[in-house]
């Protein structure tokens, strides 16, 4: 058996050769290269746009703007297509876009024949505009009189949710309640995957081949036949490797301008890439939420109702939307559970900053970092343990969400927070770091997650696979599910030999995804690969499995139900498992048949109609230097409840990559605007400050391992959970180290310096 | 309906436009580049090779040598394995060869940097031999005490037949016979695909992939792993569009040798490209051979026994060896029936020549022209018409052939060349150009043909088929079966959209062929893909199609016996074919339905085990020119019954380029060595004489269609059969014009010179 087996990551080697092939090596040598033009305003309108002295650059091919594409709004958010339109993503942009709604806006395109030709015409263009005043806040877009940027959305507000569990006014009437009041705010962040957005496109037959990085190839192709108005099936999307997504490419980017811009030229290849300014600005971010946040809790600690009201900002166009805040409310209805009502209310609205779609987490951490920093205060201010107060409130084991119908079936939290707990020392050191007064303080702080595993019932959750048997018993695995460099091969590599009975080595997963023949899977999100590819896989796997054996019947006359595989060896397991013949014989003889031959291939589709929560914390230890208003994190673990565990290096390296992403969102990242002209001022890895390994301590990743009763192979979400709770848990062991409750990430010396002084600890 | 329309082929565009991409394009900019050192002696041994100062050379990687490869004998030729060792093709070459068969014989390679390095290094190589006579033809190599080629087969042969149908000595017995005698010989030509032997190879997580132009992808999977010793799985070939095969790429060439050297640097890729001039002498040529006829018939024209005695110089590898002159043994056999007894002898003989192999027509144009110079011959020296001495010992109507089973369900002979007769006017013609005595004179003549469909009972006939129904309704077709630029993507398009009830332009086929993911088919050759990848579309097509109409019983509720696909519409049979919906909805629906969603694929292998016969005759008329001993070709019919006729503009196309083919082979094209030393002379397109446009007449194509019974869809060979029977329609057309009956081919001047001279008619 490999699962629980760190076989070697299946890429390894092509990856670390350098050899493996992503979009930029695999981009025709002839191919033209488009640049978009990007507008100079936030909010405005594009009046007209002079292309004259642009055109006469030499090697410049063609010109089209905002006054040239079709007259089509389409969605962009990567989410499987619902008939219905109720759970259909908001269509409210073009390919180019005349209604300007964010400093960078997409106004036009040029192709050239190099680079400097296009460049050298993208500076050629004048544009007039009318100007509107730049809108970047939710507060903002809302007020009134605000300017609209899509008419259909009043108040700029995209969507607007209120839920009431229980009766929330008579809740709080109860007497002897303390009321607690907070508001926490998260910056706008971006996934600074290492690889661009690029795609190269061109026709081949009449239809429209778009190769490019993304998550997604299946929702890509419809959205790209959506945007141009073509037939779904003229449309053809290959994914090669790629160098990361988190999220950014679970959208589709400008695939569609780039096929817009291949059949504009008669199909010639055409190459866009984004270079890494373009990319802050105009793909992309995670929607900054502001947070209020009121709780009702009885002296001995039990809460009984509580008030949550966000503003999340939707930035420019509608991309994943709503969906993220409401996923993040979540966190607030489930994680902790009121005794006996709960208010929830949240607006997603427009704003002229960059758009926000899905992003590794996808509302979760913003919504945790105000329920954790918040049930923190809580505890102190009743005077109770921290870990005492969560578990007095938290979702008890048994539990069922009444929506994704989830169950709570373990103990995972108290499972997970002991082993966290054990690691940092929690105990001795909340003792140790009481009383502190000097300059250099430290404390240690925590956090609970909780995560839910695939979109249904939001959305369908399908996953199909192929697998075709070789003449040497090898086995070649085609899903549509993809590889972004998280190891999802490798598992599903795992997955396929030990369903089948044969060594991991013997499996072939072909990595490319090519909607022409590549089985229908949604593809790299929500968590949900492993869970429901898995699903696909034991299906398929199981079918091809019932195939071979019957064949091994007729050449062994054993009765099939007696047969297995067994390490590649067809075996009569009624006979002490007696080899019988081996998967190859098998293999050779059925393709070779003179009496029935037969390319042995199973396909199907695995529907999935389940979800789990995956559970787990964070905890971190850090050392603040007051006069230099400074964090510096000594110790940081994650403890994950993920189900079974496929492969433990691939799921460490998971956790690894998340917390370092947490570590970012707690302490350093967020996007600048320039007040007045809604303009990116540090859209660049110089200014914008990501995290290096100078900035991490030892990563520390354990896990509890409850196989997930609902998953085929015990596995529940892993992907996206731990790049959740290391910023609540950074930030309450700065609580614990200062005493001061900073309620906004990142934690930079310009907010702890503030925070400090109006705490009295600097003068 | 598609099937019988002329639609335009569906590669048109891209290859017109110079869009589509074949090997070469497809080649990673940094692959190095290897070239092969070849022999220069024909027979001999190779004592040493010294590398010291090519290896020196900048930018040479590495030399491997005929001393460095694996101790592994395999097959090259381009059929189906067989588990029965009985039924295997001939294992009789290394990678490279110590022991070296013939002018050109692979012997070393080079890796470099670029061709430059490449080139020099070659010339810096030098080879010590042990040098043996040359031996160029079947009788020198038989000779007693001449050196054998390979060990095992004593005086050369590598197979002698001997079949006798009846009483052969007591039949020739039968008073009042008339025997007639005579020997033919064909030469060695070449196919002259315009694009070259070409391919790369590169590794990747520990498998060798090959991207090359090759005819039968899945086969030469098999072949590269057996010549390395790897298991079949942990080899992948990818076959592009490629620009011409007629055979030669229905062998492994040069793909072994590449898969061996860029597992020789790493997997690093490499690319390995030949000449026009190493495509000549160093891939695979037709079988020349030398057909001893003698013919026992009544004075009324019966034929009561024949003779056939075949020497088929198989050249230095066996690649598809004795089933060559096998196959055209068949021609023998059935085309006309002897009333008594019959007797067929042929060897296959190793010779110092370039390699035989497969080439249109497959052993069929070499005794064709033999048994249709013959019957022309026997019916002047009888005073009979032509026409009505074949048809008096034709194959007759209902003949059923006792090996593979096929019926001559038609009376097609008659049908075709009342077509022909009537096209080229022979009642007149042949009245008009009697007794003529001018220097310049004309002739008509004529042949019959006969070829089998197909490869069974000799191999496995099997084809798979995965269909993909995208969401708006169109198919993507995947097929193992390959297209080589014959259309066969355009008929597979055409097969499945009428099986399907779509309209053509709904169709994909999927041209690109990849063994990781492409379903099993053998490939082109045999004229076997419309015939048997055709019953793999039928059963994949109907499978899907019922698929489909199961769920459009879900969402209509009517019985599923009463749906049926009109132009993409799901109609109610029962009620007037009455719209119910479209193809889009239901494909969109399902992949995405909440209820039971399905990604709608059907995949399946279907196994022929029939055969059919294709008729047809030829008719040219013929101008010579009698001191200057040359021919001009007036005017030239083919006319087939290949049963339906799927797409009548590329069934036309594939007669014109047959109907070339037979003419270069007539007139134009042959092998020159150099007795002495065994080298090619004219292995190039100055010296080796194609015919070109000016050498053509126009060219008349005409179709009788009888469709075929146990064909699914009525069609049979159509690919080898036009390149078959044009020769021998010349040769007889000059007989007819000169009364010199020439028995060798090409009919160049210099054989015309002679034979006139001999006839007496030049002094």
């Amino acid at each position: 058996m490999s699962i629980g087996q760190s076989i070697p990551r299946v890429d390894a080697f092509e990856k670390v050769t350098g050899r493996a092939k992503y979009t930029a090596d695999l981009t025709d040598r002839n191919a033209l290269v488009a640049k978009v033009l990007h507008s100079t305003i936030a909010n405005g309108l594009v009046r007209k746009i002079d292309t004259g002295e642009a055109e006469k650059i030499p090697g410049v091919i063609k010109i089209l703007s905002c006054f040239d594409v079709p007259d089509i709004e389409f969605p962009t958010a990567g989410h499987p297509w619902s008939t219905n339109p109720a759970h259909q993503d908001p269509t409210d942009r073009k390919l180019l876009n005349k209604r300007v709604r964010l400093y960078g806006d997409d106004i036009a395109a040029v192709i050239a024949e190099d680079e400097v030709a296009a460049s050298r015409a993208l500076n050629a263009i004048k544009v007039e505009y009318d100007e509107y005043p730049a809108l970047l806040s939710p507060e903002e877009a809302m007020a009134e009189g605000a300017p609209l940027l899509h008419e259909n959305c009043p108040n700029n507000i995209l969507k607007h949710t209120l839920i009431e569990d229980g009766d929330f006014e008579e809740a709080i009437r109860e007497p002897g309640l303390l009321r607690f009041d907070s508001v926490y705010e998260t910056p706008i962040v971006q996934h600074c995957h290492i690889e661009p957005v690029v795609s190269f496109a061109y026709m081949e037959a009449g239809r429209i081949v778009v190769v490019s990085s993304t998550q997604i190839p299946h929702i890509v192709r419809r959205i790209v036949a959506q945007a141009l108005g073509l037939p779904w099936g003229k449309v053809r999307i290959i994914k090669p490797y790629i160098g990361g997504g988190f999220g950014n490419k679970q959208d589709a980017l400008y695939e569609p301008l780039n096929a817009f811009l291949t059949q504009a030229v008669g199909g010639r290849p055409v190459r866009l890439e984004l270079s890494r300014e373009e990319i802050f600005y105009a793909t992309r971010v995670r929607h900054a939420e502001k947070i209020f946040l009121s709780s009702w809790v009885r002296p001995n600690g039990r809460i009984v109702a509580r008030s949550y009201r966000a503003l999340s900002n939707q930035g420019a166009y509608g991309s994943h939307g709503h969906g993220i805040a409401a996923k993040g409310t979540n966190v607030f209805r489930q994680l902790y559970q009121d005794e006996k009502a709960r208010k929830t209310e949240f607006f997603t609205v427009y704003t002229n900053t960059a758009t926000a779609g899905a992003m590794r987490g996808y509302g979760t951490p913003q919504a945790l970092f105000a329920v954790e920093s918040h049930i923190e205060e809580l505890s102190l201010r009743l005077g109770l343990d921290p870990l005492e107060f969560r578990f007095m409130n938290v979702m008890p084991v048994g539990w069922q969400d009444p929506f994704t119908k989830n169950i709570n079936y373990f103990d995972s939290f108290h499972q997970c927070v002991e082993k966290g707990r054990a690691y940092i020392g929690w105990d001795e050191k909340r003792k140790l770091y009481r009383n502190q007064n000097g300059p250099l303080r430290r404390g240690i702080g925590m956090s609970l997650f909780w995560y839910n595993t695939a979109v249904w019932p939001i959305s369908i959750e399908i996953s199909a696979c192929r697998m075709i048997l070789n003449q040497d018993g090898s086995v070649q695995v085609q899903l549509g599910e993809t590889e972004i460099g998280q190891g999802a091969d490798t598992v599903f590599t795992q997955l396929t030999a030990d369903t089948l009975g044969i060594p991991w080595q013997n499996v072939h997963v072909n990595s490319t995804q090519d909607t022409d023949i590549t089985p229908y899977g949604s593809g790299a999100y929500g968590s949900r690969q492993t869970y429901v590819g898995g699903a696909a896989i034991k299906q398929t796997a199981s079918l091809l499995k019932q195939k071979i054996l019957l064949y091994a019947h007729e050449y062994t006359r054993m009765p099939v139900e007696n047969l297995d595989i067994i390490d590649a060896v067809i075996v009569l397991t009624s006979g002490n498992n007696r080899p019988l013949m081996s998967l190859a014989e098998l293999a050779t003889e059925t393709l070779y048949s003179e009496q029935k031959a037969e390319h042995l291939t199973a396909e199907g589709t695995a529907q999935v109609k389940t979800n789990a929560f995956s559970f787990g914390c964070s905890f971190a230890e850090i050392e603040v230097d007051i006069p230099m208003a400074k964090l510096r994190l000594l110790n940081l673990i994650n403890v994950h409840d993920a189900g079974r565990i496929i492969n433990p290096q691939t799921a460490g390296g998971q956790v690894h990559g998340g917390m370092s992403m947490s570590i970012g969102y707690g302490m350093f990242e967020e996007f600048k605007y320039d007040p007045k002209t809604g303009r990116l001022l540090n859209g660049n890895f110089l200014d914008y400050k990501l995290p290096t390994t100078l900035d991490h301590p030892r990563l520390e990743a354990q896990f509890v391992e409850n196989w997930e009763p609902t998953s085929v192979f015990g596995t529940k979400a892993l992907g996206e959970p731990p790049a959740v709770p290391c910023a609540p848990a950074i930030r309450n062991a700065l609580l614990n180290a200062t005493g001061v409750a900073v309620n906004r990430i990142p934690l930079t010396p310009h907010v702890l310096f503030e925070e400090f002084k109006k705490a009295g600890l600097i003068n």
